[in-house]
């Protein structure tokens, strides 16, 4: 069996491990993570790796370099699920670390750094609404507010903790120190369909987006719908239907990424005019200015629509995360293993969905490599990869692992790296 | 005291009858509709008439003519409310139907047809959501499939009778015959801002408006925010809101009444592409054609938007009603009821708002007199109308029971009424 074709087993293997028995759920400290993160466990080991759990739940294996007990350059992504799954988002990540991790080890490879292979436990924040809380914890970003939030039962996350025999008060055990590390490169699915369209197998990453997202009210006057001329409306809904259609054409033309995911009108009545709308903005971008530019345009357009209709709106801002910048040594390397595999211009993307590097770039560099998905689809059980990207895909990874090797040599040996000239200059 | 006065507080008593401590709410076949009824019964008995409450629970009252048993112009309005309501739709136009009945009592005028008050029991439809059951008891234009509506606690309308200390099976004894009419005449405020615009008291209605509501669905498809390309994505509700926009233009072209008034995105989270908006179309004019024109235009717009979009649009009719004229001789009454508090030119007014007259039309010619309100606000605690212009509709009304008077006699005795050569021309 091919390696590829080992890893696309291994995925079904874990599509399997669900909390629902025909689509794929599987969230964080739930009974199928617990089994996940034993199998997976079992993989490492499988591999050569030395494997355990970290206070946080995430699943970890280790490699040593050339001696012991040297820093580690981290491989990895996550197990945890949205509801109604795909099976390669995160999955395909962990796997891809594994093989490169065991075709090292079956080669007798010795690296200048260890590797570390990480599983992490909750990336996508189903259930208790709160997104890297396993990426954090290993960034050491863990916020202790986050102990009182609770899942759709009214466990607290300490609680489920507890329950899945983690002890909260041993949590900074998982924090890990910068200087134990020499970078992070994960391997995760496009969930776009730029790859597809330019009929390539691979990219590089050169971001990942940052978001802002924001809860709008449309405020305006409820009234009978009959009774109510126009111009004595102030129909908060149709203020707020301007306000969505802006946000597609400014965000176009400031080459922005807005939806308005949620929206319902007030007090909701066939017969009454609304007299408030509720709805949701996100934004992401390539670049920080791009999008906080785009905001301004947006912000100048609704209150031009509230002040001709009468209306007052408000923006709450819900959430923020800045755009993360792979590191440029580390895109390199990740190219190099892309040309490895024929490719000799690898397509640069930015990616328009949060991964686990947004958190571990607080403790480490960060780079990624995406793997063409069909149709662009991820968060769905339609998510499909070819085994034969997946084969490149383990090529690419397992040479940018060795590209990093290399310049991890040559940056502790200037003398050899420069030319002879190049100090006297 | 006046008899306005004693409108006034008459509005005031019976504002205080509600389920709610702060607010007014009075639904059909509850504990305050009997209050109410009761209240009400006594109201019409101390003006001098006889008074029961009908199988359907409308609270009825009558003054014979000038012999026992003749046809009657029924005059009335309703007693029940919307939640948090004001105290004047409906209750002021059952409060002067018995007032006039008082004043043709107290003097006594001898009418060539019997005065029937009524107090209808559910126009607002707030307690099973099908308004006008009252009325269309009345009417003899019942639907035994109403039976089965339940109100929010699950209690069925037939079950709510028996409550009430109503049979249902009794409820055919509601049902009027045409042959024992002679009109219907109705006061109400106006719920619109026409009379304050124009600083007149009082308008003659020309029709009731007709209205067609619809449940729209857009339907794309959902995805994730940040993976899915602008020229890529199918956003239901961009799609629906470009439609909110467009029914708001083509309304007002087309000089008809157009309101969106719930709309919802599914699935609603913040970082997905809506795939489905839910919402509703409620469209009324003063003629059906232009009404039914406008909808033409609207239904066009919708495809057009659909199909640049790669949207899918449907439309479900719940709920239809042609417009009701006002008849002629009845409207020539009104108007010379206005005429004798001072107003030589009537204003003319369509009624933009649902009334008790659509169902009673069925049954007997019907006409209207609006009455000025404050803003034009309705179905609020803040609807208001002056003492002065309570008293302008009391002498209007009563002047228009007796133009009808008139009429009735002139009618029945044609050689008097018309010119001595009419015949023969």
């Amino acid at each position: 069996m091919s390696d590829a074709d080992l890893i696309m087993d291994r995925c079904d293997e874990l599509n399997a491990i669900s909390s629902r028995p025909d689509v794929l759920e599987r969230v964080h400290l739930s009974p199928e993570h617990a089994a996940a993160s034993a199998l997976v466990g079992e993989w490492m080991t499988a591999a050569g790796l030395h494997s355990w759990q970290d206070p946080a739940g995430n699943r970890c294996g280790r490699l040593e370099g050339e001696s012991d007990g040297l820093p580690a350059l981290l491989l990895g992504s996550h197990i945890d699920t949205v509801p109604d799954a795909g099976r390669y988002d995160g999955m395909l990540g962990v796997l891809l670390a594994i093989a490169v991790a065991a075709r090292i080890a079956r080669r007798g490879i010795r690296l200048p750094f260890a590797l570390e292979v990480v599983a992490f436990s909750d990336e996508e924040g189903t259930r208790f609404g709160n997104a890297l809380t396993g990426s954090r914890a290993l960034a050491g970003t863990w916020d202790p507010a986050w102990w009182d939030l609770a899942d759709a039962d009214g466990i607290t996350l300490a609680e489920a903790f507890v329950d899945y025999g983690l002890d909260p008060a041993r949590l900074p055990g998982a924090f890990r120190r910068p200087e134990n590390y020499v970078g992070y490169l994960e391997a995760h699915i496009e969930q776009g369909p730029y790859l597809e369209d330019a009929d390539r197998r691979l990219a590089v990453v050169t971001s990942i987006a940052g978001a802002r997202r924001f809860a709008l009210t449309m405020t305006g006057s409820a009234g009978h719908a009959g009774g109510t001329p126009y111009d004595r409306r102030r129909d908060a809904l149709v203020g707020a239907s301007e306000l969505v259609v802006e946000i597609e054409r400014l965000s176009k033309q400031h080459r922005v990424i807005g939806t308005v995911g949620r929206l319902q009108a007030f007090p909701g009545g066939v017969n009454v005019i609304p007299g408030r709308v509720e709805f949701s903005l996100d934004l992401r971008a390539e670049f920080d200015e791009a999008r906080d530019g785009s905001l301004a345009a947006i912000t100048a357009a609704a209150r031009e629509i509230a002040d001709r209709r009468g209306l007052v709106f408000e923006a709450r801002e819900i959430y923020r995360a800045d755009a993360v910048r792979c590191d440029e040594r580390l895109q390199r390397a990740i190219e190099a293993g892309i040309r490895a595999t024929g490719d000799q211009q690898p397509l640069r993307l930015w990616s328009r969905a949060g991964h686990d590097g947004v958190a571990v770039v607080e403790l480490t560099p960060i780079a990624m490599l995406f793997i063409r998905c069909r149709g662009g689809v991820s968060h769905h059980p339609d998510e499909h990869v070819k085994r034969a990207d997946v084969a490149a895909a383990l090529d690419a990874f397992e040479a940018a692992v060795l590209a990093v090797a290399e310049r991890h040599r040559a940056a502790a040996e200037p003398e050899r790296a420069e030319p002879a000239g190049a100090e006297r200059a």
